[in-house]
């Protein structure tokens, strides 16, 4: 038995585009290091209130760059992230509380579909320009993510529930507690020591950390059938 | 003869950290890419009043989140860099116009001094927590970067004149029209596209623009003497 996987908290929000790339990133790497991830929804409005951060579009020039820079990342990061149209509308009005809730919801009991169900809502909002707000909406992700419409509804109908609001509130407080100041932050738990790493562009550092090999933000596949 | 090398345009701030970083990182692969890498100093100031941008530790946590991460830095570029003791003071207050003058007559009449000359004034701000403001430390840098006292005492003469003063307000017009809202930033020319990246983090999406090979922040050097 080799030594124990080192934890690494992932909090993340799916109206943030750098979250996705980060998490995927993390989710291919979890293959390949000695690591558990932890998966943990959070409110990025709440952690850039809580914060007295601003979203990087405020300032004019920020939001143009990430226009730009998006499209790079894409074929780098080999996500297939895509500006919607009405970025002030879908991102900075609309917003994700409820999409965020309903991936509180199946943390709670279902876990294991984390991944895919996040996923597929990154693919609605940052892919293909769709609505996360409606609950048909965050639905059809979740049956694209492979669960069942009974159990998607199940979850959908805890939304609105003190549990599951509070369950949002207490990771995103415990998100504020180590220091985070906008989203996606990663918390590694290495030897005793707890680092916190903000943004998409920190993983070779976190390589570096945890003494793992850096194979950039596509890393080959492991046991790929052939 | 091999393709022309690509362009990269490195527009830098002493006061910036991170500057620091890109700088060393850039220094390293010049040698290693078929790029040719210019050194532009520009004023971290006024790009920041330009684009409506401010300093990241204005959000505390931010400020708090650096503190912690430039030690993770330090180790993993392989740059001396440490907090100075009054941030405040240092970089908020002292700010580095005069040494940005003195980079700007060098790159002037004497380019190729350029990157010893920086890479002192960055030591004695980001790892001795030394002034870099007076005369005598510009004048000290200059000297443990090679350069004759006379020479450096001519170069500091140039420090109040409009020609200098213009030019170094120019390139950091020139950083402002590529849409700069902060420094480091690479402008990048590759095929005839202009790319324009914003921090220390991007020279691993650096390298793939350019089909170059990344190896981490610290290159093997090439030609190692035995």
């Amino acid at each position: 038995m080799g030594p124990a996987p080192r934890v690494l908290e992932l909090f993340y929000d799916v109206l943030s585009p750098y979250s996705w790339l980060g998490f995927e990133v993390l989710c291919r790497y979890q293959h390949l290091w000695n690591i558990k991830l932890q998966l943990r929804p959070a409110l990025i409005a709440g952690i850039m209130k809580d914060s007295g951060n601003h979203p990087p579009s405020m300032v004019p020039r920020k939001g143009q760059y990430m226009r730009k820079e998006i499209p790079l990342l894409k074929q780098f990061f080999q996500v297939p992230i895509h500006f919607p149209k009405d970025f002030y509308d879908v991102v900075l009005k609309k917003g994700s509380t409820n999409a965020m809730r309903f991936l509180t919801a199946v943390s709670m009991e279902q876990p294991e579909m984390l991944e895919k169900v996040s996923r597929e809502l990154w693919m609605r909002i940052w892919s293909q320009d769709e609505d996360i707000t409606e609950s048909q909406s965050i639905l059809s992700a979740a049956e694209k993510a492979g669960m069942s419409a009974q159990q998607a509804q199940r979850f959908l109908e805890k939304i609105p529930t003190e549990q599951v609001k509070n369950k949002l509130r207490e990771i995103t407080d415990a998100a504020c507690k180590y220091g985070a100041f906008g989203l996606p932050t990663t918390v590694a738990h290495v030897d005793g020591n707890t680092h916190i790493l903000f943004g998409s562009d920190r993983m070779e550092l976190l390589a570096h950390l945890l003494g793992e090999k850096w194979m950039g933000p596509v890393p080959p596949t492991p046991n790929a059938r052939l």
